[in-house]
């Protein structure tokens, strides 16, 4: 299996279904370790940095923690492939853009991602579409059991994991959420989740994490510490408490639009629609911002022109780096500007 | 005939034919007549207002200058229709929104509306789809030869006609060209033909004259002043240099933007198209901006959705009196917004 073999698909995280489904895109459990024996990699020296490396691909594979597994090295990869996983939310912008040996390990179904030397020296990432902590949990769980076996992680009798950035000391698991806020962003009702976000220590980011853009409404939802509780507090948090609650709110927040703005709404949702259907240029920011109104819509059954598979498909494949693999060619801004439009005006023609 | 005769059609100034079709969109000539024995409006009693209006009334009907005509109170009118007729070209803003007795004769064909007791106690205006200012002369300067065997124009013998206005003194003809400028507007040049019609003594307006907005980038080329030239020196210059030079220059504008930014252009017009087929409530103002780029596009023959006339009565039909006289009756703002949606979404479905 090699990465082109994940560009024909939509890959896990925008699959469209489990719990809340409306309102929570996907979920994802993080753990961050390090192998004892090295330093971080602030302090690594190029050739530690490779041994790592070396060390946790030869590990990952003999414990097959990775169904059919897709070992893709970062450093030797072609930026669209890099830009590639970033947009398919299987690896982060930092290690897309970082330097020196680095790699990742990729499920089939992209349900697990195990990235090596990105901030950590290993990553065990999972993710699933909708709310589904628990099994994802267990999963990570098991991997991390697994590989324990066969690597010395850093740990401290009374700190836990040690991690490059304290904030992943302890437990070294984040848990993230993927959430769709539109009508909470449109209400302006956002700015109160936020700051209860932050008042309950919890990270609210965008997209690709942080520092980016909640481009088309799209919200991640994160522990912000890691010390001092249990990965399963954590995650019966998030799972029983914070996103069942956000997920009420937005849908309150969309429910009151559609009784006392009925035709404002819809105005929303079929102007973005008709400008995607008949846009010749459009950029990736465009496409997203459009798209959420009409995600809205469908799952408020308002809209009925296309369903959330179509939508999750145009969102993922109308990225700059999934277009220049469709096209098998770089592409300057402008090309992939007229290409995303053609490609989406092709998928609605449908 | 009544108002309502008029609202099942497009009128002349709308019509989309005649020279110069694909910038000029209309054209107006005007003239400003006092009668002698009367002061000027500012100063007249409502009483002398009232003889005015049925003087002239009395005569413009004995001297038959408008076929099967109609003749419409202002004063007494409904103040949809009032908005109607200005929506139509055939009163002015200030006319519809004014004091006291006044009224309008309108011809059938809407090419001759007689505003009585607006700005002067008489403006004979002609109105002709695109570029057509020799007929119009004619007819206009006719009808004023006709009226003026009937009624004592105040005249002066060095200064020519006097009127209200000291900009009209002299022949008291006023030339308005509608010219339909998207291209030098996108490219900012619009600025530079603006500079210029300003060393020419021409005045650059919006869609309803002074003081409006360029609503759909239609731009009203007129005259500054009456004093020291013959009527015929005026419309020759008009027809002859500064309308062809000024369409050869939009011309050349949209030609550059087909080759140099061709997706762009075409995004223009068919992002334009989508959300006028789609949007659930719309402005006014909003409609004409997203008409613009659809007309030249028709023009330009890279847009074949629909044609010039369907455009046009689009234009017209979903302006508030319009819509409010289709639906009879008065309608709030935000009611309109979403008729006017209704509309041109049954039109675009057509």
């Amino acid at each position: 299996m090699n990465v082109d073999d994940l560009s024909s698909k939509t890959g896990e995280w925008l699959r469209g279904e489990g719990q809340l489904a409306d309102v929570v895109v996907s979920s994802r459990v993080r753990l961050a370790r390090n192998l004892a024996e090295y330093p971080f990699l602030s302090k690594a020296s190029p050739s530690e940095r490779t041994e790592i490396y070396r060390t946790i691909t030869e590990e990952i594979a003999a414990a097959s923690v990775i169904d059919d597994e897709l070992l893709v090295d970062i450093e030797d990869a072609d930026p669209i492939d890099r830009q590639f996983l970033v947009e398919r939310n299987l690896i982060s912008r930092n290690h897309a853009g970082g330097e020196g040996s680095r790699g990742v390990g990729i499920s089939r179904a992209e349900t697990r991602s195990l990235m090596i030397n990105e901030e950590d020296h290993l990553r065990i990432q999972g993710l699933r579409s909708g709310l589904d902590l628990d099994s994802l949990w267990q999963e990570i769980n098991d991997i991390d059991d697994r590989l324990a076996e066969r690597l010395a992680f850093a740990f401290d009798n009374t700190l836990g994991y040690l991690t490059a950035c304290p904030t992943n000391v302890g437990t070294g698991i984040r848990v993230s959420v993927m959430v769709h806020l539109p009508a909470l962003k449109w209400t302006k009702d956002i700015e109160r989740v936020e700051r209860a976000a932050q008042d309950m220590r919890l990270a609210v980011r965008g997209l690709h994490g942080e520092g980016t853009e909640a481009a088309g409404d799209l919200y991640q939802i994160s522990n912000q510490t890691t010390l001092g509780q249990s990965e399963e507090d954590i995650i019966r948090a998030f799972r029983d408490s914070i996103i069942p609650r956000i997920a009420e709110y937005e849908r309150a927040a969309r429910d009151a639009l559609a009784r006392h703005g009925e035709s404002q709404l819809d105005d929303r949702i079929w102007r973005a629609y008709g400008i995607l259907k008949n846009a010749r240029c459009i950029s990736t920011e465009e496409t997203q911002t459009l798209l959420s109104p009409i995600r809205m819509g469908i799952h408020l059954g308002r809209f009925q022109e296309f369903d959330i598979n179509t939508l999750n498909e145009i969102f993922l494949f109308a990225q700059s780096a999934h277009l220049q693999k469709m096209h098998q060619q770089s592409m300057s801004g402008e090309q992939r500007a007229v290409a995303r439009a053609d490609y989406i005006r092709s998928r609605l023609a449908e």
